[in-house]
């Protein structure tokens, strides 16, 4: 048995995982004060769990983070205080299990490939940021140290907006498709148009919300409608883009502006059909994310298992692979 | 022993490979009049090396084609006659060895990584157009059938010029940073400004060849300066993405462009560093590939000992890998 455990800007979660189910999940609101009290927070909601589930074999850990896989360490954390925190190694202590720790985004990748039963599957979360995901022959893919498949930080546009995550490049895929772009955008047309539709849904910190915008759009406001379709032609150049590098099976799109996806998908995949090498285009199927909320959970709990089986099979035989 | 084959748009090139080293090597120029015709002369030199270097054990041969990997069946091929031929098939037929086929740009990023003795390792092939090759794990990348790695096709700029290879896609990496994308741009540039140095060195066919360009620069024309900064500006932001996805530990710039890396290469070095994630940059070497003229021939060659490793390990265990 293992526990998956997702911790999110603005809570953790906690749950026994077996295959792609979740048992015994509690929730409870992210500690961002200190490093230490969001492992005092991670320790109270975990303990919750084993007294319910009992002693699990491992542990899994996705974090909004940039993670050395090995070390457990972690590189850079925008929403949550872990930069610097070698958090495989503190979790370690406190459980006397093993622990893994990975980003969110390649855990929820994981468990959308066990969820749809694709080896070979490329996941963009699009949320305040862009995440990314990439499992290839059922394995997550992390590059040499753990730090790959940031898919958010390419650029489409060498000269377009300025990253709004921690990152140094322009007109990163980030810099379009994600909650804190399309705010920026509906912030600045509404301050260039008085008397808009955006221009009244400024708020008092004249901001313009990304919900805001969507019920905007849904209303058929031709400014709204605009902005919603710069992103979706964006998002599609990306996932073509990504078709030709990755050549996956299944192409999925998750994260908090998946629920938005009416306003943007049909012209993204439209655009990526335009754009894809057509060999590879024809072997990919584009979808939503079919996980629920406890994706990210499931998700670290299947990279939890994933270790354990591979240990037990790495004392039993050599290395392998295909050429 | 093994054999490696490099069938090029000019010329086919076969020799006894073991480690990074060939033997036994010839070169013949490629026949393209029809598949039949190219396939015999493929080989009439692999008999060649067999006749020196004795029966192999397996053959691996690498084509600037797309590949679905497990059939060996040539999906798409534009120099050379091979679109819609079982490649794999036909040759096994006639040399009763395992035959082995795959991209020829990812027969180039295996040799460079066993050359380099990296791992992780991402290869740009800049010649006519752009190939990619990723070693992933000491392993080539392929995605889901084979297709996949195809980095020349992501859309650095989605308003660009359209794709000069046989892709749908505008504002390619193959659409800036190839030989057809400087020949196109030279050529333009010498029909606007007739007085120039470029227009001084458009042939008879009204084009600008891409040797003329290089020279040009190489004697500080400003045009021609202009044209290679635009070349290794979206070759940096292309890497910087890469870095970004990949996480590799080396990125090599490789293909017959990179003998013009005087031109270009700190520039673009310049702008990866200025774009990439700096916790992936700082673990990254960015290099010109360190493989010869034999390096295609030498991946080939490492393809077909790979997979007759592989054969024999799989016989043994069962699968694993790191989830």
């Amino acid at each position: 048995m293992v526990l998956g455990v997702d911790v999110g800007g603005t809570k953790v979660a906690v749950a026994a995982v077996e295959g792609v189910e979740a048992a015994h999940a509690v929730e409870h609101p992210t500690v961002t004060v200190s490093a230490d009290a969001l492992l005092d927070g991670i320790e109270h909601a975990v303990r919750e769990v084993i007294a319910e589930a009992g002693e699990p074999d491992a542990i899994g850990v996705g974090v909004p983070s940039q993670i050395e896989y090995e070390t457990g360490m972690v590189e850079t954390s925008v929403n949550i205080p872990l930069t610097g925190v070698p958090l495989r190694e503190e979790l370690g202590k406190r459980f006397g299990v093993p622990v893994f720790v990975d980003n969110d985004a390649n855990c929820a990748a994981l468990a959308e490939a066990h969820i749809v039963g694709e080896d070979h599957l490329v996941m963009l979360t699009l949320g305040t940021g862009v995440g990314g995901g990439v499992v290839i022959g059922g394995m997550t893919f992390r590059g040499a140290h753990g730090l790959g498949a940031e898919l958010g930080h390419i650029s489409v546009n060498p000269d377009g907006p300025a990253c709004p995550g921690n990152c140094p490049n322009r007109g990163c895929l980030e810099a379009y498709c994600s909650g804190q772009a399309l705010e920026r955008d509906a912030t600045e047309l509404a301050r260039d148009k008085p008397g808009s539709r955006l221009a009244a849904a400024l708020d008092k910190d004249g901001r313009v919300d990304g919900r805001e915008l969507v019920t905007a759009a849904e209303e058929g406001d031709s400014d709204a409608v605009l902005l919603m379709g710069r992103f979706a032609r964006m998002l599609g150049v990306a996932i073509a883009g990504y078709v030709n590098v990755f050549q996956p099976e299944r192409f999925v799109i998750g994260g908090g502006l998946s629920r938005a996806s009416h306003l943007f998908l049909d012209r993204a995949v439209q655009e990526a059909a335009a754009r894809a090498l057509p060999a590879l285009y024809r072997r990919v199927q584009i979808s939503l994310a079919q996980g629920g909320p406890d994706a990210g959970v499931i998700g670290a709990g299947l990279l939890a298992e994933h270790e354990i089986r591979n240990t037990e099979t790495a004392t039993q035989a050599p290395t392998q692979g295909t050429a």
